[in-house]
């Protein structure tokens, strides 16, 4: 087994930094230990089969991006990375973990779906990754294969208030869902947003003629999202199941479930780059000569990007200081414009949900910090930390420690990343929502599970290395 | 220098646990390994002075007891325990580091004060130990004396709302001072009772011969506690400075708290195990054999124990849980039943205030781990590694990392400690507040910077041993 | 026209009481005066055809309730009071106006419906009567007919958030009616409880064989009724439709009322009498000798009873102190217990709901004057005055004031009303829901339009005397 | 006895309207009848002395403003207005009765100073008035006098938490104050602002040579009005004391005052037309030619008015529509620029605080009803019947009803009035804070206790006709 030693950097966790080298042998972290490398006389240095050199570099746990989409299937089409092409890129962008959504649609059975995700993912992966479960059809065979899947390492279940006949779960079933979740000890991940308000409102919109990109964002007031939040608070608190609710982008949902919280229950909430940096006014508002109006597509997804002058942006990032929002993820769903996102000219409701992030988050939160919105431990504490506690993976991800995954990104303060189409950009899109976006920092190095994927920015890992992360049950609970 | 290897313990820090050997080299960290203590072929348990096995054990950052009060004067007498006593019962119960509190009574200069805490320290502790500085003349003396002393490590300055012509700073000097530590970046601590309503109260109580122990609660309700806490969160809102709350124990004060905090202020919360274990109508309402009604007195604290049936200590688990409260001190300030407690026979007001639990902090917070009322990371985080962020010493202190201070705890979770005058108490104080508890948890080995000062239960430290801890600036702030 | 006097009492309104003497003149009141009955040298007495001396007693508005159900179809059989022995009850009880619901049910026309309700109330009232229409399938017909139906005074409509397939509405529905209700002026009023949670709890508690009616309490909790009313909430906020909430039992739902209108929303919310004095421990918890455990069937209603040991109910007596609950309706919807109620033997869901207390509202109201729950004023005001208002009638309706109908009440203060199957009873009923609960007043005399329908507690009124009352839009919105 | 008839107006209450006449038979109201005057075949209007018609014009109870400050002593002068002109000027603007302060500055004896108000209003008022006591100095005697004024119908107390050495109350007195008002069933008037952290910041002000009236209102910023605000309730809520706060301009102060009534308190709150339309930007922030950047002084008052821009103005109105605030009053303390005002030039600390309202807030508030603010019933209620119930005065005053005083307003919405020096403005003042406000309404026709004092807009009242009022306990308590 191959070992590594990462020398002279500034290792960063969730509490605070340290000076120290980071001894990897073979898969995990052999030891952390104080700079130079010589331990009661004995020089590790000369012994390891590299060396990396952090001087004036962070030492991070791995990025764990806790929702990404690959090859989702959505409105006739899929997303447009792969496990292939989404987990190298995530790698690029110092992310050594995904956790991806296995899908059942409506009337698809559940173990099937797994096991068909199991088969898309095998072989196929740059970094490690898991799995947790949608569930559309909430009845007495999925509640059993709920059980299943804990035992399969898949602890958490997610369910959907919109996206009637399709995804939609309704209010018994959600019900049924977290009594099996309390039963169990596997956490439900909510997409909270009221459909049947918003459908209506797509109908009413689309009626009127307005069909272009920016209706969409009307189309989901903050109203149904707040709505949505508080329903699956009030059904979680009934049945005593811990909750997640993912992509949150409205203040007032923050609100909720920081009240929630207050009042001592399981709630958390997620939220992703998108809703901390881009907005309706800027992106959908916006127009450009190349897809005329409809440019504002690109940055379609649900949860909508949310109005800057109502201030949701500024309170998220709040949030995020205050732990009332205690994780960014990407919900990274990527679609090319051409053939993808060009469904929808015409109509706002066919253009496909998504934005493509999973490569960016690391350099996006980042940024944060730089601006003075984070501290340095609480950028990895979102990115990593607590995505591993939250879903189990915690002690193997999220923690630089003796034992762990030697996923490790050494990341450089004074690189320089330039986001956009042909610049830091890996993912299989065509276009980027965050093209022109800089970054005062860059992701240098990237092992995964010890062995060295990105090397000076370049990629060296390989489809296939990546493997499948049997989850436990959360370790973030009161 | 001395080497230890600490072997086949479970080491656990805020976030998580690890399976792991800790090396110390001389006073520090030297590295955290993968268990078997073979790194790169090199035997290290070979190489050390001593070995500790901690197989079974938590192997723990020392506590950090960051409220205390050796030897302070307080109506007429001292509080009983020195820094020499103090501080050895603090590593008998595996805490390493004190911060004690520098007291400026009115009238007296604030820079002779701190001179004179270092001379009773000086040379006398068996852990390490800080000062926070008390102000109570604020003007323009003590605030140029506030820059001076975060230059000496000195970053947290408590101000009193109780105790009218002693301790209380007015509403004006609050805001002077918020002002300043908003501009030099220090910390301001808050004994947050209103003062002016608890003197009203305490003269009509014993003005109707109401002068037993149990009184002293009555004549300190929660609303004085929760305006308080309040008034000091809007002074602080309008200056910028950050705020500890010290000894919080009202639940409405926990919810002026947590608000402010929701609301993206800089503003923290600390209770106390007497807070979560304690109550109005068990201790202070208790009459015995011994004391007669007076028994109380072992109880009177400020701000005071609460009633249970008003909920408070369910109430302030659940802060713990949530972080809604931050950190758990003591608030040591012992004082023994003969000849200073009993100078309050006849009049409550005149028994001197305080509680000593220095010794039993560890345990005590252990407790609620074995209760499930919070988590192993949870424990560590609420007594040590807090703390150490709060107050300016992260990576010294409060984390088991290479570099830091080799202040570490070997925990035994299947010991038993049984709390009470002649078991574990080395306090010097003729009774226990806590006679009669049992812990299912022990103390075995406790390393102070390197040297081991308790093995097998046994004090095998020295005075003089705990060196003064210059202090930085909070690194818990938003 | 005839005319009476109605002299030396003490007139109770809204805002305050005032020593004053009431002509009525044919339908209306002619003037309020100064007590002495001479106006300019004219002694009124000797022109008036009859006078009521109302010495040492309260003469009021009389009782407007604004939630009644006569001859229901509910379940397979119907509401046993028609409008013939309903508003005879009411009379009775002091209340000369009520409001009661027509029904569409899913697949029935709206508008036949409407006619369907005329057909039956008219020539049989005793006293006034307005409509509100239920809405269950909303649709653009139903939408439609809101609006013809505001003009024939109709400015109400009431839609469930429960009973699928029955009454339910779904969320889409809801926001389509509010959006009419916001055009068209009228107010939105909500049966809030989670029909769909409810469902699944239901079933299970079958499936374990737990089929008494204190489950049926269990099946309904207050989760189910507090998300629904936040639910309605948010709907109404993006519409800027008026809500009100129908027969509120949980003190949660209070709270999410009241802090909508801290934000300047127009929502309001109703409680019935049985959530004021009766509880799911005292009444859904009985067992007797007659019915056995099945007794509680007479106390099923929904919202349900609710929890005393929660402290629901001292928490609405508060909430009408504060006006965070602006009115007292009954939610008259009497069942027996023989044919009807009975039909539950075995499953509680088949317990038809509703409890009979149409002639009690205004004497168990004055209770909570005589226990210094409310204030006599506001005894009026929750009863009669913020009905008028709510509802459009005031001005005819809800106080006492020239022009106004004659609808007045004299209430004995020293006189005693026993409530019973046999005493005060004349609902078409065979048991009370109210049985043994004693009142320190008493309603003595009962005008309604003029003519005296009730003398000394006698009924001389008529069948045919109450008329349709078109109702204008709400006079209470922000 | 003269008799007047007032016809064929729209009389408005505080829950609505009615057609009908108003007779008034000497110094109160005999009757409201309906219109035609024609009671069972008596014409009125051939029996009375006058005929008022009040055809399309508004018959509302005249206005009451609680919070007046006539002749005030106040940093070296005295307030411009004497009883004589300022309850002349209170009538030619609706108000009918004044309750103004006596007050008693610190080391004055409480009913010296009492009688000292008597013989000031004595014979000079035009309208009838009461007083509220000013406590400053709260010791035995005065808490003694408490009780004596209670029976002499002072029935409400006003302390200060700002103007050390002055007016204040520590917290201490205010306890003490609030128990004794517990005692006696009186109300406790705050002003609340916490004076400590305003006297430091005037300090600092003036230092940094920010004299210029606008950093009067930086120096009292809204935390400590907030503050001061919480403060007050929970020494109340202690004590059990009602609680009126008095000119509140802060949205933080409102959403205190909300949740306490929320929770069941017995907390009111009090705003005045300045913080519903005047602001900080636009007047403290003015400039002009001929007092240059001093002509700010005209708004100089406390409560400070509050920046617009962070929404106090559009929250207070919002306040009024809810019942957060329940009443509005002038805090009518009248200085001229001449003399008066000037004397702060070089230290906005000297100018005397106050604004003069008294004739105005009848129309300003009705402007409120033309631009949709509130409605034509709130209208009265906040002006009059409100301020009659809050302070003892239901039944003779704020109402509309028979045996009530006869004071009675003649408002014509058809009427157009301008405010300004030379236009409606007889205050003894030489400047106007309201020069240049159009209001869309007039007041036509005043009667004070039976008699007309303003005929067509002229006055027509006589110095010495206006009563001192014995009031009662509140009438408005939960």
């Amino acid at each position: 087994m191959a070992t590594t030693l990462i020398k002279n950097g500034t290792v960063v966790n969730a509490t605070g930094t340290a000076s120290a080298d980071v001894l990897v042998d073979g898969e995990t972290i052999a030891a952390v230990l104080a700079p130079g490398s010589v331990l009661l006389g004995h020089d590790l240095e000369r012994s390891v089969d590299t060396v990396v050199d952090a001087a004036g570099k962070y030492v991070i746990p791995g990025g764990i991006d806790a929702h990404t989409h690959m090859e989702m299937p959505f409105g006739g089409t899929f997303a447009s990375d792969t496990f292939e092409t989404g987990t190298r890129a995530a790698a690029w962008g110092g992310t050594t973990t995904i956790v991806d959504f296995v899908v059942q649609y409506a009337g698809e059975n559940v173990l099937d779906q797994y096991h068909l995700w199991h088969e898309k993912a095998a072989g196929n992966c740059a970094v490690d990754y898991g799995f947790h479960q949608i569930l559309s059809d909430v009845d007495d065979d999925s509640l059993k294969a709920m059980d299943q899947l804990v035992i399969e390492g898949v602890t958490s279940f997610k369910l959907f208030m919109a996206y009637q006949g399709v995804l939609l779960s309704d209010d018994g079933q959600i019900l049924r869902a977290m009594q099996k979740a309390a039963e169990n000890g596997s956490m439900i991940m909510m997409h909270a947003e009221n459909g049947g308000m918003i459908d209506v409102l797509v109908q009413q919109l689309l009626a009127e003629g307005k069909t272009d990109p920016y209706w969409h964002g009307i189309s989901r007031p903050w109203q149904a999202e707040e709505e949505a939040t508080h329903r699956a608070i009030m059904i979680a608190n009934l049945t005593g199941a811990p909750l997640y609710v993912v992509h949150v982008s409205a203040k007032q949902a923050v609100q909720q479930i920081a009240a929630a919280r207050d009042a001592g229950q399981n709630v958390f909430g997620e939220t992703c780059p998108q809703y901390l940096y881009l907005s309706l006014e800027e992106q959908l508002g916006a127009s450009g000569p190349e897809w005329g109006s409809f440019e504002g597509a690109k940055w379609v997804c649900s949860t909508p990007l949310r109005a800057r002058a109502e201030g949701h942006q500024d309170h998220m990032w709040q949030a995020l200081r205050t732990n009332d929002i205690q994780m960014v993820s990407t919900d990274h769903c990527p679609f090319c414009m051409k053939d993808q996102k060009d469904l929808g000219i015409g109509s706002f409701a066919k253009i496909p949900n998504g934005i493509g992030s999973v490569e960016h988050r690391m350099d996006l939160m980042y940024q944060g910090v730089v601006t003075g919105q984070i501290s340095l431990p609480r950028w990895v504490e979102l990115t990593s930390t607590t995505p591993a506690r939250m879903f189990g993976l915690h002690g193997r991800k999220g923690v630089i420690q003796p034992g762990a995954d030697a996923d490790v990104v050494v990341y450089d303060p004074r690189g320089h990343t330039s986001i956009g189409v042909g610049k830091t950009h890996h993912m299989n899109m065509d276009y980027s929502a965050w093209e022109g976006f800089e970054v005062d920092g860059h992701v240098d190095t990237v092992l995964s599970r010890g062995r060295i994927v990105v090397d000076g920015g370049d990629y060296v890992g390989a489809k296939g290395h990546g493997r499948y992360l049997k989850r436990g049950l959360s370790q973030y609970l009161l």
